[in-house]
């Protein structure tokens, strides 16, 4: 029997057949009007989408990308860096920033478990010559499924003048971030999780103080210098030949949130991620984040003992064509990740529910049919 | 009246609509088999296209990251490198070769001239210690119009040690390149050229002296660090999140080639380039490239005195619909570039000239119609 393909993964978002299609669009000058037009469409889009005044810079990069431009504009050899790791992509980030000679602190949290103002506010004070130069924090750890107090983290940083770099890429339009109003100096994130648009865009907004910075740091740098982009700004192009069709579907996915309203897609998500945990753990299954913290993005699933992860993944794809994600690093065994971002609603939650009870059903795992989907669909009832 | 644009510019070209459908595929697991059975057939169809038994390397970025990477990979601060430059291309690659601590030793050819095999031969002849450890060489120059002679200038550096660095972004599938063959060990080239896909992949092979190069280079790296991406191959997966509908497209475009076949390809080029330069001449305009150099993917022509080319173009442009490219740099007033790359076949030649004779009518430049056409007809019928 064929079977529906159900994109349940943190990234790639499933992406809106009206966005697809618009990258069917005919191949145009990126040097003409016609890309200066969506170029002036996008920088706008953009603003909205971050809820900033300042420049949003858009790249032809994978995430990663965009982190490493991060790294390279904004920091020198030999600069203190504090990095708030909480799993995996706040590990590369730390990765990223030593290859580019940094001198990276680390205050890393057990795993499922957010970074802690209070710690952050304690070592900053410790610091009152400022010799950290910027705090590095992960906005939502895809890895564990938690999403980190930013807007505590950066109020605990805020009297330190170190430069506030977060990693957005798996929040940014799903969990709400007020970069202007929080000040925060650089903000990442990737066209593929909320934006509901393909893989291939990175973006980071900077701060003034973000640009003055920039100005003095000393890393090598080319491509990804933002510097060269900030200025081409005016001439509503890019440097470097841009992802053209990207940049199409990049335009449609940004009039789609604008439809819906920022803040209601907020609210969806924060719908997502309570179903998605209220059905996880109706059928008795555990979390691996702290439930203060649980990410409205990804939920993390512990394994049941006698269960294997990949065992499960393979017969909720195989079987019911519902794709989730693995475990990553040292977590590879013990759970399996739900991902919830971009263009899913309520009932996508509903389906991979009933398939995850029909999954662990056949794979001998004790389950009530229907009560992980009862719960799901008791959140969603009650929430109107 | 409505017109239908025509893109003649030389990139990024205009894109097959069965190539531009093939993004419309929905969005899938890049950690998944769907994935990675694209991965395997682009694989395969990379080394066809580059001819090449060696690994080839896809990025998601511009074709100026794969000028990026291949400096940061391959080249260490204060490496002794040689860079042929015979335009704003040979140009840029030697800004991001210094940017990285290169001492970057340039020779320099006059606008539309080509590098000089013999020369080079004299110049690495004159350095017996082999202190030279890198020649750059562009192969097609894209803002003046030149193929430079590859296969001469590689056999000209063939009993030196220096690694041979190919920036083949406009040349690669379009004009006659064999890395093997010709012992070059680092090609880059980009999506949006011959390929016929959109822009935003980036592309490198590399020989094994180039990995062995890789190896001691100590260049800061990360995003762009090629020995992360080779090691993942076995995988059948890329290590950051692909471009992944940007590889649905490459399938389709790769497909493409192998259909024309890539010899035919080639072939193409070469009427394409031909009826071109016949069409331009006949109308009294002069070529800026050496007729010997002149190349198969963009005709540099020199603008007629008492006649603008921003005015030209817009004429082009806004009444006939045929997209052309300014000048670069020095050449901004003294040019416009006509580009015939990828997907373009003999009859957008024909168009592009009638609209051409027809604007410079407009403009008062006196010109028989029908003549540039002719002569470009007549090379096609003769090409049989």
């Amino acid at each position: 029997m064929p079977t529906k393909e159900l994109l349940m993964i943190p990234g790639p978002t499933p992406v809106p057949d009206r966005v697809l299609r618009a990258m069917a669009a005919p191949m145009v000058n990126h040097r003409g009007e016609a890309f200066a037009k969506v170029f002036d469409e996008v920088t706008v889009g953009l603003k909205k989408l971050y809820l900033t005044d300042h420049e949003v810079i858009v790249l032809p990069a994978a995430g990663t990308g965009g982190l490493e431009a991060a790294v390279v504009n904004f920091l020198s050899p030999g600069d203190r860096v504090l990095a708030l790791v909480t799993g995996v992509f706040g590990e590369r980030w730390v990765k990223i920033a030593r290859a580019y000679g940094a001198e990276v602190e680390v205050i890393e949290t057990t795993s499922g478990q957010a970074a802690d103002p209070p710690e952050l506010a304690r070592r900053l004070a410790n610091d009152p010559s400022g010799e950290i130069k910027a705090v590095l924090i992960t906005h939502n750890e895809t890895s564990t499924g938690v999403t980190n107090p930013l807007e505590e983290l950066a109020a605990a940083a805020a009297s330190h003048p170190a430069l506030l770099m977060v990693d957005a890429v798996s929040s940014l339009g799903a969990i709400p971030l007020r970069p202007d109003a929080w000040g925060l100096d650089v903000v990442v994130t990737g066209s593929q999780k909320a934006m509901m648009a393909p893989p291939g865009l990175a973006f980071l907004s900077v701060s003034p103080k973000g640009w003055e910075r920039a100005a003095a740091a000393t890393n090598p740098k080319f491509y990804w210098d933002l510097t060269t982009y900030r200025k081409q700004i005016a001439t509503r192009q890019t440097p470097y030949t841009p992802a053209v069709s990207l940049w199409f579907a990049l335009r449609e996915a940004l009039a789609m949130i604008e439809e819906e309203g920022l803040e209601a897609a907020w609210g969806r998500h924060a719908l997502l991620g309570r179903m998605t945990r209220a059905g996880v753990r109706a059928l008795g299954l555990d979390l691996l984040a702290d439930p203060d913290y649980a990410s409205d993005t990804v939920t993390a699933v512990q394994m049941p003992a006698k269960l294997e992860a990949k065992a499960l993944r393979g017969e909720l794809r195989k079987k019911y064509g519902v794709v989730t994600a693995g475990g990553q690093g040292k977590l590879t065994d013990s759970i399996f990740r739900l991902g919830h971002v971009g263009w899913v609603d309520p009932k996508d939650i509903l389906q991979s529910l009933a398939a995850l009870e029909l999954a662990l059903d056949s794979l001998g795992h004790s389950v009530v049919l229907g009560t992980g989907v009862a719960a799901a669909q008791t959140v969603w009832k009650e929430a109107g």
